[in-house]
């Protein structure tokens, strides 16, 4: 490792947040800070308190997206700009998307402790409602600034209570103009945990990620035929339920000939009438498949619909409708580039890798170079109290960022 | 067929039952007469007066079960019993349970409009709650009488309102002493709709029912480890639903080699989380199997430790438990030879079969000689406004019955 690097402050980085895991703090440990929530509101006031007192001045744009920025040498040029989110999932972790967001604030801390003055401007960005847990979809605000999903349509949706997220927004205080939005940055950089156990078994520290992997959504609704488990002979049944077993089981022998990076997941099943002495007469449940070469995706849709064309399965019909889908994005490779030689320079363990999950950074990447640091997740755990980052990894990973900004900072 | 053999009368069979059905009738034809409602309570005063009109006196024990009784020329001779049972499910059908009581009605009526006066006393008798629709389990008046289930236990069952059961009968005014139970009887006749399609399928117009199928049923948990179903490479997974998928497919493997007799339903299952984006780290279902050999039954349960057994499948461990069971009940030989007698003597097409679902007969059985008469259930369906049987079917049903009827008190 280079000794004259500057490194930041492990403890300020703990410490900072720790204070942030307070706004929403579970009794478990974890975090319940929902977009524009109370705590949420209070996260985003001590962040903009915090931003203040780093000498950064603080914006937000008409989606609540907030914008810390510290000029530079030469303000005209577009900035790089550091983000991610600080709302969480009901019951999440406190390093999912702070992390991203603190990272920034420490990088301002380290350069200017180290009479540092960047060239181009640094902003640090936190984005407004990236789970999705409250108002959904998920990433809508970086959608909105990406032209992905309408603005007004957004602004129409609502949480459980009833309060849609254009209410909510007025109501926080953080409703800001759209002439706030980032339009055109140097770079944009997430850093984030990685919400997946690969880095870990592999026990390497700093994921560089090249892409966030396209994928597919679809429903399968399997329809038979009710009738009472002890008077119907097994010849004379459609039961819906050992005809899903049936097409799942066949469907996972095709896809598992695709690629061995395929992943596909039934993670919503429900049955009718879900009583235990009555055969089922219908199961719906989903299926989705994700994979960065968007042609094995398109191998998996074959595969579904040549089962769906096949139209009855042991007497029961089969219909599957694609819920969604969406393309791989491939990040940047000058900054996939950058924070690889950050790491390098770091003399920490890497890979490249492809993102499983989506990031606000996805949608970011429409309008700007971007890519986005991994670091490992315990026992690969998110979305959950469990989420856990040591340390050590978090520190390394805010390190490989610091490097890759002093470099595009120089 | 024999001319000189009396006839029920298929037109007051058919009013009696429209009738009966004006209880609780629903929109689409359908009856909802949870047992002691205020519709079974009606329905009770109507057997009453009924059976008082055709000369009967009528009497109910400490279970609300009902009891019409026809004089015979030997009274303190065992009586025939012909009954069934007057409640149903929510949106059940017109004919189950009433057919078998209409029936008893219909019967003395024959006898007394054709000056046949039996040697034995007839007993038409109503059994409560036979669906547990409402009070749970299913047969508990039956069972009590039985000694099956303990009356203390089954007084304080409750529905979904919290009202339990004594409190329902003494409510009702259909609570009588113990003294009036049933205690024994020359044969237990029980008419019920098949509630299967095998005559249907079959074209037979009578099921000779020899036995009431043993059954088990276990619940099994298999649990593996819930992940991001993005981020999460398929060699890392403890996938809880594709360990039941596969676990599923091995088990119905494995039972298909037994006898093509034997039943099995899965038919309920629930996942956790049961979130399309979450690998579920749960599922727990129900594996419930019936047939007449308790032998395949003990076979079934053996495939179900083997597989427990191993205890690790795809990652995720299993758990099962059994809920219950029981064994299979043989119908009294001589009761079985009767009703078949009786077929044979009206020209109808029958088989012998076993029940696949549980009826009052099969606790009846423990105290005296029982048998049951089946009658086709259009493409099986019951427990549903969807349940039919045609009026030629079901005429065919009660002039056997009444036939078994005239050879046992002659």
């Amino acid at each position: 490792m280079n000794t004259q690097t500057p490194l930041i402050n492990e403890e300020r980085l703990q410490e900072t947040i720790e204070d942030f895991a307070d706004f929403g703090r579970t009794k478990n440990g974890g975090v319940t800070r929902l977009a524009l929530s109370e705590e949420d509101i209070n996260a985003r006031a001590h962040f903009k308190a915090l931003c203040e007192g780093s000498g950064m001045t603080v914006k937000w744009d008409d989606m609540g997206n907030m914008y810390a920025r510290l000029d530079g040498l030469e303000n005209n040029r577009p900035p790089l700009v550091i983000g991610s989110h600080l709302d969480s999932v009901e019951k999440g972790g406190k390093f999912d998307g702070t992390l991203g967001v603190v990272a920034g604030l420490e990088i301002v801390r380290t350069l200017r402790e180290n009479d540092i003055t960047p060239r181009i401007p640094i902003v640090v960005m936190n984005v407004t409602n990236e789970e999705g847990a409250r108002f959904e979809p998920s990433m809508m605000s970086s959608g909105v600034l990406s032209g992905w999903f309408d603005k007004s349509e957004i602004m129409q949706s609502k949480d459980a209570q009833g309060t849609s997220f254009a209410e909510a927004l007025r109501n926080s205080g953080y409703e800001g103009s759209e002439e706030n939005r980032l339009k055109e940055a140097q770079c944009f950089l997430e850093l984030h945990i990685e919400q997946g156990p690969v880095l870990e078994n592999e026990h390497l520290s700093i994921g560089v990620v090249e892409a966030v992997m396209g994928m597919v959504c679809y429903q399968f609704e399997v329809t038979g035929i009710s009738n009472h488990a002890g008077t119907t002979p097994m010849k004379y049944r459609k039961d819906a339920l050992f005809a899903t077993n049936n097409l799942i089981t066949e469907m996972r022998q095709e896809m598992d000939k695709l690629d061995e990076s395929l992943v596909y997941t039934v993670g919503r099943m429900n049955l009718t009438p879900n009583i235990h002495t009555v055969i089922p007469n219908k199961v719906i449940f989903t299926l989705e498949a994700r994979h960065q070469d968007m042609e094995i995706i398109r191998q998996v849709e074959k595969i579904i619909q040549s089962l769906q064309n096949t139209q009855e399965k042991d007497g029961c019909h089969i219909k599957a409708d694609k819920l969604w889908g969406r393309k791989t994005v491939r990040f940047d490779k000058d900054c996939i580039n950058l924070i690889e030689e950050s790491a390098e320079k770091m003399g920490y363990s890497y890979k490249r890798m492809v993102s499983g999950a989506g990031h606000d950074a996805q949608f970011m990447a429409a309008n700007m170079p971007t890519s986005m640091i991994f670091v490992p997740s315990k026992n690969g755990i998110s979305h959950s109290e469990e989420e856990f980052t040591s340390t050590e990894d978090l520190v390394k990973g805010v390190n490989v960022l610091l490097q890759a900004t002093i470099s595009l900072i120089k």
